[in-house]
């Protein structure tokens, strides 16, 4: 089968690819062909024995999402988008990107759809960012769409056209909407929800963090590899069990702040945890304040989606995965 | 102050012009400029001493928005849009009527907003169809955003994009959640929804009317008279009581066809109930199964906006308002 990940050279979208090169198939599917597109070109996977294609491409530029529906890929992941806080400051990026771009893609598939009955699997990354404050806790799945940004906007819009684009028929569509990704590798970088995984990626290093926010805040999370998985899960899923309100919110661990610190205790001592430095930041907190403190998701569990159950195992894989098994 | 009404030549457009030249204003301030387009043109309203500017215009052309908002209207009431099944059948033209259409105007608003602060009031009507089966009864405020038409899907994402302008700052909106409108007046129309209306509309005159559906079919309803109330109420309504979650669901009264019917004997005697005919349509039958069947409406309620208490009432305006005031 022909794979197409759109926002390859991203965190998730790295992890996805590398997935998929180890499981050599998605489900019971051998996959043969990758196609890697970005707006800056993706690395080339190591170890895979198929077709690759990679391209740095800004599918939201008219005419590209035709071209990469040519090919007719059978399965489609679309992760990309620009962040929370660009779309925030930039508006006609933001809703030309995350809002246009992505319905270029689907149009493209409903004119293909029409040529010749084209009907690929559309994997689309959605975000808890299609909620916002006042939020009970745990938020149900029927819980409406109440998004406080212009990024949670465009995902709230881009699910509804997916579910619109499935029933009637043109593409078989689910939305995923993940979780806060914690721990994510790398550097800090300046995201305002980037504190969340520096608290605890830093200090695991020996390295200094900084904590803006009281140890009381409560938000959702999940590892990396859930995230990789949810996609997977989702792009092999029968999809007639999902019916018609195609967007799923996906398990994860609601913690504090002061639970994710405790669990930096139990697994890496106190003198982690010495490491975190408290600096408050009234504009973080302002923001973070509107933000999920975690979902029901019992849809999704019940469709077999499945993630960490305590942050103990959330830093446990940041070890496995990106330390190589040892502190 | 300048009122722009879009879709002016429709039932609701003709019947808030009429209002507004009755109240001769809106809320406290005087209307003394009135701009009423449709793709049709709108009739010249009777009566106003005003300024009356009316005009055929398809507002999703380009540059026809523009060219509205140059006028910088004080208020504008955007009910312009492709009914459901047209909009199911004509994919193109619903998205872009009913979606593109829409945004075009906001974006007109909001460039006018960049240019000289322009903030406008705009009031837009979304439909219950934003919800679909399965539903619960009555339905919660925070239930989210299920609809199973394209139409409901442009409604619903409308309503995302005047939460998103409103919050930052570009208009002042508020989106108007209207109950299906009876008694519609007029003549029978191929309408899916129309029996609601025909059931009661044509044997207050002694004229026959089918019924498609069982009698145990539950909906929800407010009257023509209703329907403007609403639209009036919310163009003068202090919008920081609603906060950022723009769309409201309005107040109705949620009725059986059955309990349509004995209403009817109530007002109008055995004689008109004899003239219904039964006449069972599978696929009517099936399209009304996936309709709400009533809302909560505490936030609208809260807000001051109200409807009808029962069928009774209904049947009554009908009565003043189209019948002039007797049998």
């Amino acid at each position: 089968m022909h794979v197409l990940i759109i926002g390859a050279a991203g965190m998730v979208g790295r992890k996805l690819t590398a997935r998929l090169v180890a499981d050599g198939g998605l489900g019971e599917r051998p996959v043969d062909t990758m196609t890697l597109v970005d707006v800056v070109k993706p690395e080339h996977p190591a170890g895979f024995g198929g077709k690759v294609v990679t391209s740095d491409v800004d599918v939201s530029s008219p005419g590209e999402a035709e071209k990469l529906i040519a090919t007719r890929p059978d399965v489609i992941f679309h992760l990309a988008a620009i962040v929370s806080g660009e779309a925030e400051l930039d508006f006609d990026k933001g809703y030309r990107i995350n809002l246009d771009g992505t319905r270029h893609l689907f149009d493209a598939i409903r004119i293909a759809h029409g040529q010749d009955g084209y009907k690929p699997r559309v994997v689309f990354t959605s975000s808890i960012a299609v909620v916002g404050a006042p939020l009970p806790y745990p938020i149900p799945d029927d819980f409406h769409l109440t998004p406080l940004t212009s990024y949670g906007t465009q995902k709230a819009i881009c699910e509804l056209l997916l579910s619109d684009y499935s029933r009637r028929g043109f593409l078989d569509g689910i939305a995923i909407r993940l979780p806060t990704v914690c721990i994510r590798p790398g550097k800090p970088n300046k995201a305002a929800s980037g504190f969340f995984s520096n608290i605890l990626r830093e200090p695991l290093i020996g390295e200094e963090a900084v904590l803006p926010v009281p140890e009381d805040v409560r938000h959702w999370h999940a590892s990396p590899r859930s995230a990789v998985g949810f996609l997977v899960h989702g792009a092999t899923l029968d999809l007639e069990k999902v019916g018609a309100r195609r967007a799923l919110s996906m398990p994860g661990v609601s913690a504090t702040v002061g639970e994710q610190i405790e669990a930096l205790r139990r697994v890496a001592g106190d003198k982690a945890v010495r490491l975190i430095r408290r600096e408050p930041n009234e504009m973080i907190m302002n923001m973070v304040a509107g933000w999920a403190p975690g979902f029901e998701a019992t849809r999704a569990t019940g469709l077999g989606f499945t993630a960490e159950k305590n942050f103990d195992e959330i830093i446990r894989v940041h070890i496995e995965d990106e330390l190589g098994g040892k502190l």
